[in-house]
């Protein structure tokens, strides 16, 4: 078999799932976020993708698969080419023309759509691929978690209303279930509102790992996903600039971050956003920049876990002398103040005045105020990618089909992503020990790791290959290690790989006419006669 | 379903397999040489990748996926970067580091196989993807057949020695044979040398089409197709200068391309190459550039037919009073001269002088010679794409295994690469009439064309529907016509799209308990009693 297992965990990993992939030989690093999928990882990631195909296809969806190249111009009528900033990968053709390595595919379906619906009589539509997406991620890692070239389920389904949406959306969600519960994944889902996408909410799914050490969370449109603890993503760094001294703006009316953002015409991520929670009975005050969201598990874990974190009402952060809508963090007292980082992210920052109808231009952290705890506690999803995919997906109402009567109306257009190779690296995250990969057998790459000891005794190859021979002709997937290893080195790489079921084949074994046979996810080994080997492992991935 | 049938012909579709998709909504243009794939169409091409999947793993092969996104610096190592010259895709990433989109895995691949290959015990290997490649054609057309964005099958094989790598070559050219014959695609082998490959020759496969009207020509590394009549390919062109007078050169004991490019220090499309057959009985002087080839289909077709077309021997040539190693198509008299129109692209090139031990420079076509006939009679992928791929493989032999005793010894590598979307054009170049495609039932998207011919009659909607699940259940593909369209449009659609049998449900039809069936490559309709449908089709289908 094409890749090599490694005894030593490789230094630059940092979560499990990367760490055994590269262990167990199933990923190669081509650079910074690009890999490739040894034997191993690709057998899986064809089940994993299979899997999708069938759930997707039952909720509706019909597959294709568009060009990655595809000529800037799409982005920039979609307005997309500015928002993607330098995570779209640009380059020129021969002629010089400008084209990009699509991220998705929300521009170029909606061409397609176009170009074949005519009529209210075609809707409804889903239409997903499962394609390879590129994204310049500025910081990638993690192993197959965040990446720059992957493979990606992109569905899309379109509407002629909102019921119908709903409808769609309904049945993608169903499918997401499906799909994660068959892949052995536990998801919780979190309904989060998603106002852009035009009033039916989005969900979340939540994956929490196996030992609490990290926690994944996957966003539906699968472009984000974080060791939430640990929580690295990109805020978008704004140049430095010299401090200017605060100044007093009139805002009459204005409470949101939109609504100031518009009405003083500067970015959302100009501004800092003041939210609070509850925590254990005290207010606390969190700062964030405008453009992000607050990862509530972040919050808590910087809080000391923090149980029954809720954000404050409306009467709890008047009751503290603070004017909603336009609240300061400057000048506060007996006030915990939790900032994420994205506040040392910039300078000159519009805040609010702590009081009615205005607002303060160029304040600074450090300067002008101190949180007593700074760290990363933005949602990466919602104001990193999910939040700007949202508004981005608004965008793409622009496609009309006549109704019965001939009367233009707009399509309306849902958008549903899961990263496969991010899929299978959530799942490893869930389904591993200290000695490797503990695969669901609906996804591993083989059913049956075939351990021979001692190959160089004929008895034992002979044995060994009878059984892989009969094994195979009943179905059943083996990975067979004839190699010329010690039983140690064979036994610790079946563990590595973690496929379901262990045999093994040993000169007693075959003298009591028995195979050792063992779950990976169990300690305890047990003999079966060989003549009933392939039933019972049949039964036991059955079971 | 996702995508529109056209009546018409597209306008700017040559060739038989890109008019008839577009037409078929199969394929979706979104921009010269990139394609996005309709349902149809992709439910064609995963058949092909499959019947691929399961040649190439019974030939040996394991898949893997590698990465499309590589650093430029794996292309400078091999020296190809500067080979490929534009239609290598090149970007930078945010971080202004040089990549480049892969057109072919030989660089990655190499690294990937230092990396898993410690000893002679792990070798041989047969490593395959199906993967998109990105190469940028100066000439992107004919739909599929010629684009910049395409998946491909590319395999590689690594042995330890000659022996070894004829085993592995000779395992792919089965599984090449297998595959063609089951898309359905008749080939013609045609053994050809290719020195720089190490010594092993290797297949082409021409593939003829039906009418006679259209040749293409597919090499195995699957870099090129074209229609071998209209014969468009990438020459690369020279930049212009000004006609120089003739001069004689020197050139003791020079004859071939090679020794006088290495000789004079001239780069070999500099040089004018004299080829000489015999058509019809008479002496041919070919004359081409020199870093070129003749294909001789295209040489004979412009000789309208030629047939017995062969290579004059070298005393047919003396007879004509030429001199074999430096003769010159200037001052002929009575042999026909066929030229290249490479001859054209270029200027001062090196030619025979019609005498031993000495060459022309500056020799320029119109000023110093006519030919008698000008065209394209080039060898496509000889000369442009598997000559230098051949040459540029060579280069990765770089890689070394400990045998035995642990000693170094180079690693022999082939490579063997289809096409999967030419693969399919090319099926439908072989297999259409008139009316559409004639797909084989091994790629076609679907078994079964089921027409309901009103479908506002009751009777006729809940029959058809019925007919539907029962095939549908019996383990069939069926594309169900269930359209408020005439009969006609019904048909016309159905013979475009060209799966293997139509079902025809009509009131008259229900009322006698019998189904239409018709073979599309069949104009003879039957009629079979509805109860026996689901039988008489798979019967059909696999006679």
């Amino acid at each position: 078999m094409f890749g090599k297992t490694q005894r030593n965990d490789p230094a630059e990993a940092e979560l499990a799932s990367h760490r055994l992939m590269l262990r167990a030989g199933m990923i190669y690093q081509v650079s910074a976020g690009v890999y490739s999928y040894m034997p191993l990882a690709l057998r899986t990631l064809r089940k994993i993708e299979q899997i999708i195909r069938e759930e997707i296809d039952a909720a509706g969806g019909q597959e294709v698969m568009m060009s990655a190249l595809q000529p800037l111009e799409f982005w920039e009528q979609s307005g997309r080419s500015e928002a993607m900033g330098n995570e779209l990968f640009r380059l020129h053709d021969r002629r010089d023309r400008p084209l990009v390595l699509a991220p998705t595919h929300e521009e170029l379906l909606t061409y397609m759509v176009k170009a074949n619906v005519n009529s209210y009589r075609d809707l409804p539509l889903i239409i997903y691929q499962i394609q390879t997406k590129f994204r310049d991620e500025p910081r990638p890692r993690g192993g197959l978690i965040r990446v720059r070239e992957f493979d990606m389920k992109d569905a899309y389904s379109f509407d002629v209303d909102q019921d119908g949406l709903d409808v769609s959306y309904d049945a993608m969600a169903q499918a997401y279930r499906n799909i994660f519960s068959r892949c052995g994944l536990e998801t919780i889902e979190v309904e989060a509102d998603s106002g852009a996408i035009g009033g039916k909410d989005s969900s979340e799914f939540i994956l929490i790992a196996d030992a609490g050490e990290d926690t994944i969370v996957l966003c539906p449109s699968g472009d984000y996903a974080a060791n939430a603890e640990k929580a690295v993503f990109a805020k978008p760094q704004q140049d430095a600039e010299p401090l200017l001294p605060i100044e007093e703006a009139h805002t009459p009316g204005i409470k949101t971050i939109d609504e100031l953002s518009k009405y003083l015409k500067e970015p959302a991520r100009k501004t800092l956003k003041a939210v609070f929670y509850m925590a254990m009975g005290e207010l606390v005050f969190v700062v964030i920049r405008g453009d992000l969201e607050v990862n509530e598990v972040k919050l808590s874990n910087v809080l000391g876990g923090a149980p029954g974190l809720r954000l404050a009402s409306p009467e709890e952060v008047q009751e503290h002398g603070l004017t909603a809508g336009s609240a300061s963090p400057i000048g506060l007292n007996g006030i915990k103040v939790v900032a994420d980082d994205s506040v040392d992210m910039g300078s000159n920052f519009l805040a609010g005045a702590n009081k009615p109808d205005y607002h303060l231009r160029n304040t600074n952290h450090h300067r002008d105020f101190e949180a007593d705890i700074v760290d990363d506690i933005a949602l990466a999803q919602r104001g990193d990618s999910c939040e700007n995919w949202a508004r981005a997906t608004a965008m793409f109402w622009i496609a009309h089909y006549p109704d019965e009567n001939g009367e233009p109306h707009l399509i309306l257009m849902g958008c549903y992503g899961i990263g496969v190779g991010r899929l299978l690296g959530a799942t490893i995250e869930q389904n591993h020990d200290e000695n490797g990969m503990v695969l669901p057998a609906t996804i591993a790459p083989y059913d049956v790791s075939l351990v021979a000891l001692n190959m160089q005794n004929e008895t034992v190859a002979e044995s060994a290959q009878a059984l892989y021979d009969e094994l195979r002709g009943a179905g059943l997937e083996v990975l067979f290690d004839d190699r010329n290893e010690s039983a140690g080195v064979k036994f610790n790489d079946a563990d590595l790989i973690g496929l379901p079921i262990r045999l093994v084949v040993s000169l007693r074994n075959i003298r009591d006419s028995v195979v050792e046979v063992k779950r990976r996810s169990s300690s305890e080994a047990e003999t079966v006669a060989t003549t009933d080997v392939a039933t019972e492992v049949k039964a036991m991935l059955a079971g």
